[in-house]
């Protein structure tokens, strides 16, 4: 860590910054530059009292070096996590391919689809029960009867399945009936119910929040990780921008991004990113290319009539044709798609 | 609403477009443009069908013309709401002069700013008690003891006092030490505990998330009155932009903004906005000139010293400089500052 | 198009306003709807009367339904714009593959260079001769006698070259040494140079700005084309974000989003898009997964010692285990690499 | 500036980086730390050599510490500079009021125009001559023509005058009819441009990029400076942000972060960032309680029938009535507007 001081600071306020890095813990290097003087510090970029160190007067910024997450760092873990959920791997080579509806709206309904995904080769089913709607008028999600449809279509196709948890008090009944947690990019920053997912000892598939930076989305995986969980799963699925035609901006950077740094596995989103489907097939395709462990693709048999989001889901025929370019790419790439 | 069909949109197409449009319980009025076909539908934007019409073969796109909130709307509501919190009004005219440490960290510590912020004029006291940390190894404040210690302190210095809640768990609470809950901005989209705080009648602070659009605000809003709770005051507290020499890039234009949609009151918090107390005092008077409702300041009586974001608070001789300059500010303006 | 009017609009200020749109050339259809007035206009949204609705007294805001550029838009022509520079061709299935360093610093430097990528697949050789650097105190490149160094090593090696012009003045200059001219990002608005590149009939490289939207791209297309020349090839370059780990924000649904709206070719630069090395090989093969017209990479073989942008290029030999990557991508995509 | 080196970094990695660090003038200082090591130079961070650090193999980051700014910067000269523009001073508490239309469109129209304006109280007129569109096929301004309608109406109300110049070839000619050059937004990095009108010797009023941080507009200000004109007056017209009701986003804390950082004085233009009437007099006045040393606002009698960007002009009576808050406001503050 560096502790830049002022061009004005004083000798006392040197002196002062010096042992008040000492009283935190630090061994400091003092070096008299040509404009200004700077501490380094040897010890723990990551130790509690780190914060303090800019609030120093004559202090003008602090330079950390240390990356502020470690178990996610692939710095101490060097080679891929692999995430379990039932038979399917994700990350080390194996493709994650999540399929099905935003909401779940019924048995028959769903059962229709999870039949479609799984003969294009999808391997684990998604479907939401508890939604985040920007409104409170807007359909939220049918609750404990839709994880128990999910349940039962899953176990009738022989997969398993992944669903949204919103509050610290759905926990435990999500956890009954899914196969793996979503944390959905509104609440990647709610850190009670990242620390409940943690301590539930089940995958969690956490996706990036809307203005959260990569660095911001290691260290909410930190939080599910320090309790204990080692099954984490990100997804890029899209910043906020400027951009207006496209619902958010897939940054597909961050997917490299990610594995350069960290062990954990990474996927991508690519429906609630564009909102497009025009734009969904190719996304995907990019995705893999760029190395993502998996892909996260909305399916409904008849997008105008689905209870939430039906405009960005692709339809099943639709679906298949990308799937069959997906294998292609995944076959080149030397990747892995479990079933 | 305007449904805009494709300039390809066959006649099929169009016919099934009006047949929906139909069975969603709109009024048709179709027009034959130079180059392609829209539909304007005569009926409520808000019913819950709308969400469907994008996903009908042949649309391009759907264009909504009212306001998608309905109690937060000053259309219905044209008067501003006023909201009590103990003795002191907000809105109206009346502006809230909410000050305190980022984190309650001890009685004696507290007891001493809250001192000097409210003979500098202050009159809410603030200090969390739960803290929202970017990393799980950061300090995540004192739970109950720093409540119950924010009671006695507003009480001693006859302040009420306003503290962030975080989970739904949390509420109950929350609600038996603080006059008004705090929904943070990683919480804006919480929507559990939006709901939660709406139904336990505490006026509620709503910070704006950091990539959430003034309409996003207003309809995190609409989730807190839909349950009956009418005292929500919102908060501008600077959204993710580039900008990389602040914190966050403060959005002053969102209180007018806000003011001509809504009659609900909104302040502005310029200590998290820009992290860097040098900016604050300007962006205070900045607010308070572009009509806010009151400033949200962090005041540190060590910033170097605090567990919390010392890094971004006011010193309390600056804090009583800027309230000096302030309360100028809302006699030329004509504004009240209750005590 | 249409006119929103305010839900308080009086009936003079409606009947103005129909005045008003008949006086500007349109046949208005009046749709009286549940809460407020909206006027459909039958006629072209480009024409130059269109921007003035917006001021008339009552009206909330105008909505068009057409899209604002015309010879870069697909609607009026299907097929893809196939752009020849020398024997290379790029967009309708053929592959640009451009690379080189930043800014060419000597004969035998470049000599080098382009040996190098000639062998490993490249097909058009870039480098700058006018550098637009943020620092006036920063290397500005060497001019004409750049350009010169550029013609002959692009004759030696057999590859066309592009070059950046930063200035009306230099246009002409250009233009004898170069086979394309390169538009940077920072002068995607630049109108005057966008005019006389359109007056110059050589092949346009336009790049994104960094905060333009496609829309914007578009209409930047369309000031080359309005003056007669047809040969435009877009590039996405990334878009400032605040995330902070990457220069720039690589949107490439931008691909895919200009291809399904006009018929010119688009390519993507990872390079000026990450600045990291090891982000640029995923980026260039998700570039050209997601249907990239091609890729422009930076390659230099003594990055530290590059008297421009260095930190971002490739080595030799990364680049050419990166060709051979998106060759066989490119073969199973059934795109073609013209040499 | 700080070399920090990767934790994997091997000996001679890091023998060869104190080497090169040696060759290009600066003095290392390596420091082991408990993780990795880094190097400390003591020497002139703007020393050309510095961006190929970055570069060499071994290094993670590169982290200056001086600004990479020294014309503009506050730290070399302590005292506000003041720009005379005619007998107006903008700077150390003069408050340039520039008002006018978007664009000249005829004598008749803006001496009307201008008497307003100069009544209520502005002190500089503005008026496109020359006009930056998105689109082609708008208007694009009066040419000469509008330059010399500027001057006279301006010598007729004397008031000095302000006109935008888009290329370097027009310098001379706007020389001859104006007294301040305007940089648009869009022209920001157009750095042929700036250092053509610093070569100039008449006023520069640089508007901020839509994308440009803080720094990247001081480092365009020193364009300007460099080539020998000591008159720049920033800008800040708003930023790109993922707000959708606003035309940009006015970011005020530019400022104060400006005036903290730099002796140039800088205003702020509420009519472009906001682009909406009902929000522009709060941000006036916001702008000025935040330390701006003037606003810029575009003024036109008949909106609806400008010839560009009518709808985010104010009336003159809404002028007018700004203007007297904003006088008041300027006499709390301690603020003299020349006439």
């Amino acid at each position: 860590m560096i502790v830049v001081l002022k061009t004005e600071a004083t000798k006392p306020q040197i002196d002062h910054a010096i042992e008040r890095v000492q009283e935190l813990g630090f061994e400091p290097r003092v070096i008299t530059g040509a404009f200004r003087t700077i501490i380094a510090l040897i010890g723990d970029d990551n130790s509690p009292g780190v914060e303090k160190l800019d609030a120093i007067p004559g202090v003008e910024h602090v330079h950390r070096i240390l990356k502020p997450f470690k178990l996610a760092s692939r710095e101490f873990h060097k080679e891929d996590t692999i995430v379990p959920i039932g038979k399917v791997r994700i990350g080390g080579g194996h493709l994650a391919m999540i399929a099905g509806p935003c909401a779940v709206e019924s048995f028959a309904g769903l059962d229709q689809i999870a039949g479609f995904v799984k003969k294009a080769g999808a391997n684990i089913l998604r479907g939401g029960a508890f939604k985040p709607r920007t409104s409170p008028y807007a359909f939220q999600g049918m609750g404990e009867d839709g994880l128990k449809i999910l349940r039962d279509v899953g176990d009738k196709h022989d997969m398993p399945v992944v669903t949204e948890v919103m509050d610290t008090r759905q926990v435990a009944l999500v956890a009954k009936w899914a196969d793996m947690f979503q944390i959905g990019a509104r609440n990647m920053q709610n850190f009670d119910l990242l620390k409940e997912v943690g301590q539930a000892r089940k995958p969690v598939l956490l996706k990036r929040g809307m203005s959260a930076t990569v660095k911001d989305l290691l260290m909410s995986a930190e939080y599910v990780l320090a309790e204990g969980n080692p099954w984490v799963v990100l997804c890029e699925r899209g910043v906020r921008s400027f951009e207006d035609s496209t619902r958010n901006t897939l940054d597909l950077s961050a997917i490299p991004n990610v594995k350069g740094q960290s062990h954990l596995p990474i996927i991508a989103d690519p429906s609630h990113a564009t909102g497009r489907p025009d734009l969904i097939p190719s996304m995907a395709m990019a995705a893999v290319a760029a190395k993502a462990d998996g892909v996260h693709i909305e399916v409904h048999d008849c997008p105008e009539k689905a209870l939430s989001d039906g405009p960005q889901a692709l339809l099943p025929d639709q679906y298949a044709s990308l799937m069959a370019d997906l294998r292609k790419l995944a076959e080149l790439l030397g990747r892995t798609i479990d079933r």
